[in-house]
């Protein structure tokens, strides 16, 4: 078991905020490479914010040179309109990875992998992504989750099933971490 | 009245499916440009396939060099997850059009402009279009669908709001013609 990949983006879309974060392998450690966020003016015209969008997340594959990407799955967005306004967000950012391999994974599997359970709060999620890449907690929540989704592919890899793994509800972060890494293949 | 931008393309984005049409003003008339499908392969993965369409409609851009780009509006979708795949077939569609001038119009103005009713069926639209532009009749839907919104934008204008015109629900093509060619400041 484990990832094939070394080096993995993990992208959270969003016509207003699209995170990223690349993280891999490296020295028998999980490392974060780069996160950012990439933000769009409200009143720019739509095609022009999905620019920024494409554009920033292709300099930060050009830059940082992933070798593969992770995003969430589709879900059921409560409504149709707003699903089809992250639609754009997600067309776009799926374009600019067009040609890596990309897993994808439910919100639920993210959670677990990250925090050791599928219904962890967003924030607790981001505590963990934080403490485990020690990063300042200070890191916007969209930069985190795109953190969050790269460290669960780099965990799972894109050939293993998603299925949650049963773990106790908390967990250390130094268990979290060897879970991850373990799974990643990892020696800790 | 009457529309500003010489040449126009009409996009009917999906991500099975992607009609495009090229329309414009020439010596007093209105012409297709160009028009054309992009058909994405149901196998491949989603960001191939949304690459397909974006590099498609770039060619056509790059070869046809419209003035301004006319899409529909963005309209209440039954399924969150359906609207959600075919937002990112918009989004990468919005993405080539981006840096021309956007014309949005809801299908009733589209119907409207081309059927003379905004209760025409397809079908009726798509053969508005191929006698107004002197077109086989087999030419895809989509293709049509995508005319249709050129030829709006044409008759409307980035301007002009797109309120519903009264109009006798049957015209002939003549007559229907010879509306659009008024609107977009054509003589007759």
């Amino acid at each position: 078991m484990g990832a094939r990949d070394g080096r993995v983006i993990g992208i959270d879309p969003g016509s207003r905020t699209t995170g990223w974060g690349v993280v891999e392998r490296a020295g028998g450690r999980i490392v974060r490479v780069a996160s950012g966020v990439i933000r769009t003016r409200p009143d720019d015209p739509m095609p022009t914010r999905l620019q920024a969008i494409h554009l920033g997340l292709a300099e930060a594959i050009r830059t940082y040179l992933p070798t593969a990407a992770a995003m969430e799955e589709i879900f059921a967005h409560k409504s149709a309109a707003s699903a089809l306004v992250l639609g754009q967000a997600r067309g776009v950012a799926l374009l600019a990875v067009a040609g890596l391999p990309l897993g994808t994974y439910n919100a639920v599997t993210v959670k677990n992998t990250v925090a050791g359970s599928g219904r962890a709060e967003k924030e607790q999620v981001a505590r963990m992504v934080c403490t485990l890449l020690g990063l300042e907690l200070s890191v916007p929540l969209d930069e985190t989750d795109a953190l969050a989704i790269a460290l669960t592919h780099l965990s799972h890899g894109a050939m293993v099933p998603t299925a949650p793994v049963k773990r106790p509800r908390r967990m250390s972060a130094r268990d979290q971490w060897t879970a991850i890494a373990l799974r990643a293949g990892v020696k800790t």
